[in-house]
């Protein structure tokens, strides 16, 4: 049970956003245009580093469901994904990835960690302002949702089959239609 | 100088929000939600734990801005204010709201630090599922927002009567109005 009542049986952000629709509204527009888009950054590309932050915070729902969006965005390669996340440095991703994964574990600790010689080595690797500015965001914002979703003890269930639907749904049809149906 | 190139002498979030308004608009629509209501907790005290979490990540420029925004709030109280964010025990705020920012301060920490006993104490000082959620919901946005100002390296001004205007017209106006003109 979470720390506030929320509909029965709805995990993680579900429920919160169900209990409170007008910040949800504003939460869904953020990762509308943060993660919905293919500026720079593809759509994978922007589910990973949601993904890899909801994983250094150890958050079990973000990470869950931002992983599964992430594989159906990269044709389903699940192990590409989980490699990514996990261990970028080793993984297949490309070099100006690696460089901003670097800039957004340095975000997840602090902001103030971030030196002018992470954004130096990102720029070397092709980033863009605007690639720069989205991956500080996005590892911003999985600092709030990872936050917001362990800080009111929401229910996160462990049979990945659920967050693979979700994770279907919203590589299909963005963020803001309503959730698929979910039953615990 | 900030690490991406925003429009000159716009410090803080201003520079990032005009570089990026798609994204600006989610922001500014959830703190519009989250800080300019009177439901349950009053906007003065929705201010101060922006003001708390930004203090305690040690973020000048969002400390600022919402530590003069807090303040117009309370009737010009900047003592009231100030005391409130440095040293909540030992200062004038209710005991909802001191058990209120002690759950603020474990989630700025790391969400899964809030525990059961936590929530227990603010609802025996009278703390609704409203004010709870929307406690930890303001935590953990701050978290965020300190985050993208700090880790883009945004240029944050020393003079206190910048942001007085801008706390100033935040107070007066909300989020959703177009910003006061600064001179830096």
């Amino acid at each position: 049970m979470s720390y506030i009542s929320v509909p029965e049986g709805q995990p993680g952000i579900r429920g919160l956003m169900m209990f409170r629709p007008e910040t949800a509204k504003a939460l869904n527009l953020l990762v509308e245009e943060l993660l919905q888009i293919d500026n720079g950054l593809s759509k994978g590309e922007r589910e990973i580093i949601a993904t890899y932050i909801s994983t250094l915070n150890d958050c079990l729902y973000c990470r869950s469901v931002h992983g599964a969006i992430a594989k159906y965005h990269c044709e389903g390669d699940e192990k590409f994904v989980l490699d990514a996340v996990t261990a970028p440095e080793n993984s297949q991703l490309s070099a100006k990835m690696k460089s901003l994964l670097a800039i957004a574990k340095e975000v997840q600790k602090h902001g103030q960690n971030v030196k002018q010689s992470h954004i130096d080595e990102a720029r070397n690797n092709g980033a863009t302002d605007l690639e720069l500015h989205d991956t500080v965001l996005i590892a911003a914002a999985f600092c709030m949702f990872n936050r917001y979703v362990d800080g009111l003890g929401t229910i996160q269930p462990t049979d990945k089959s659920i967050y693979d639907s979700i994770g279907k749904q919203r590589s299909e049809e963005g963020y803001l239609t309503k959730p698929v149906v979910i039953k615990l």
